[in-house]
């Protein structure tokens, strides 16, 4: 049967690593899992127990398009709470996790054959979603002085958007006040639509992030559950797009989605209240942090952005001389540590470099970090 | 900001009906909602036990984006024991609701600019979604002589692909085996991808309705959770598609979902042993028929094709004179029973159909015939 060109897109090499440790798992190894870009942790108890409850008492049918007007109103809260901006929740839209959010975005902004700009290292869903759609990814190449982060000087390109980060994956940097500005003022001088991706709020280790909407209402921004209330598998996030937006977005989702899964919305909804857990959980994340930065660099890992935010460390290993999915590959199989190869990440670079993910317990990134002591000597 | 062209798809007209019977609700009125395309009864008892269970036992991260393993090996014995076909686990993709599983089959197998066959009446998503990914729709206008089914005498168009549905939403007909071969070797003598939506196999109420899969391995299957296992707003459904796609469909599903809701595929996997529940919600769907195809037609309600499955009854409203807006607005307004007009279904007829589903409770369509019969002689 026939298959479309435009299906042709990357798989996610992370995906094989995935499979090798799980194998030498079931051969009995004990593997650190450095790879794969998600909290341990469940889903906040009070955000289960809320389920818990509402499937006792209801049928959790369909919702409508834009999500549970308690969940809106409730997101629209959290705005003035960590950012002190005032969002009124008709402006936010609950997504199935923010896949959709950028499915959203980019359908309801670009036509067929119009030129997105990401940066390169990201998140690699990014360039394979806009190439189903017919969209072209301008690829932006991140250097360290920028921190892996697109700059003014990106924009002059015939751009339909630009789609930045902060924090980023694959390395953590953020997007400080005036580094955002001067990209949303920047795009809206050369009508560029601004898409922010801020999944990584309420993860970081010094300043707080800058949301998009602190500086402009013009502007999509996508953000999820998954992270910081440490619900990746509920598939649960959320948009913030301008007023003359809402009616496009809520008929694309109406037919494309129908709704975000109903469950995982009461879960979302309940979890906006469990600061505790979820500070807990990122006090974590800042332990692991400092382990590794002092061991990492000091072992010759080089190249590292400052990873403001997010629980990930991005790091070039061309001192070693081997190729990434060699050197990832037999990490994993001489010291059972898993890591990304980050040609995930940046295609034409990331044959040189690594992710890791720190987001498991401290234990483990400690035995790691002495793992990798032993074993960086011998390659 | 900029606005897509090819996000300017319809809305939901039913959703203005669904806030105004919600409107009615709030000012006192007792509404009976024959508008919704879902249940009203909740997922089975034993899909909400295991979700309780596993959300206390682990994490419910991702999961590999095909699926659970284990899900898909259950969706592979419910084709051997509803159909006797043996299907192969590899072959079935666990998707985001069946929504998802339109995106996947059109993004991997048609390119911008292709045609794809509907037949109008039908579920207004399909023309909408494949809008917003750049394809064409190509309308077959439906004849009750075919039920409002597709033939082999539409396949002349220059298609890419063919969508059809058994049975079919609004009408419930049903393709029986012959009519379904025919279209399925129509198609693959001319190249045309053949998509078959089975969302709502398992409601029916005489023969069994035929999977594309006991006729071809070449086609792409969709179903669903939502309708016969009851589970609407959970957002979970499956495909199966050709050995030679699955690749395809697994990148594209790693990029634009990442995975369904964990949570959702354990509630679906129990849900795939509740048939005891499932079929007591069946034999209410199969008394409400009865209630309702008792007395619509003698009332005035014409052209109704024979609802073989799904909950659906379709008729033609013409002799009132009202158009179908109006029609169910008034019928709102004046007895409090809400149905969807045929416009949702078919943008160039519909003015002069409605749509009533049956999926309530059985006193409540017998409450609605009352009103009806009251109601009618007064236009």
């Amino acid at each position: 049967m026939r298959i479309s060109r435009r299906s042709a897109v990357d798989s996610f090499i992370v995906m094989d690593v995935m499979e090798r440790a799980r194998q030498a798992e079931v051969q009995g190894r004990d593997v650190i899992h450095m790879e794969v870009g998600q909290p341990a942790t469940p889903a906040p108890a009070r955000a289960r127990e809320a389920l818990a409850t509402a499937m006792s008492a209801g049928a959790l049918g369909y919702t409508v398009a834009l999500g549970l007007p308690a969940l809106r109103e409730r997101i629209a809260q959290l705005y003035h709470d960590w950012y002190g901006v005032e969002v009124s929740p008709d402006r936010i839209v609950v997504t199935s996790g923010s896949s959709a959010g950028f499915l959203l975005s980019f359908l309801s902004l670009f036509d067929a054959g119009e030129a997105v700009g990401i940066a390169d290292p990201g998140y690699p869903s990014y360039r394979n979603i806009l190439k189903a759609l017919d969209l072209v990814p301008a690829r932006i190449e991140g250097t360290l002085a920028n921190r892996f982060q697109p700059t003014v000087s990106d924009l002059a390109l015939g751009l339909a958007g630009l789609l930045a980060a902060s924090p980023a994956n694959p390395t953590g940097s953020m997007l400080d006040r005036a580094h955002l500005t001067a990209l949303i003022d920047g795009c809206a001088a050369r009508g560029i639509a601004f898409i922010s991706d801020e999944i990584y709020h309420g993860i970081q280790y010094g300043k707080r992030p800058v949301t998009a909407l602190e500086v402009s209402d013009d502007v999509f921004v996508i953000n999820s559950f998954s992270k910081y209330f440490s619900m990746t598998g509920w598939r649960v996030g959320w948009m913030v797009v301008p007023d003359t937006h809402v009616r496009t977005v809520e008929r694309l989702a109406q037919n494309l989605f129908i709704c975000p899964p109903h469950a995982s919305q009461i879960a979302a909804l309940a979890a906006l209240d469990a600061d505790e857990e979820l500070e807990a959980n990122c006090a974590v994340y800042a332990r692991n942090r400092e382990v590794l930065m002092n061991a990492l660099p000091g072992m010759g890992f080089d190249d590292i952005a400052p990873p403001d935010g997010a629980f990930y460390i991005y790091a070039n290993i061309a001192r070693w001389g081997i190729d990434a999915r060699t050197f990832t590959a037999r990490m994993l199989d001489e010291i059972g540590v898993a890591a990304t190869p980050g040609l995930d990440f940046d295609p034409e670079r990331g044959d040189a470099t690594v992710r890791f993910s720190y987001a498991g317990a401290t234990p483990a990134m400690e035995e790691a970090v002495r793992r990798l002591k032993d074993w960086l000597p011998t390659l």
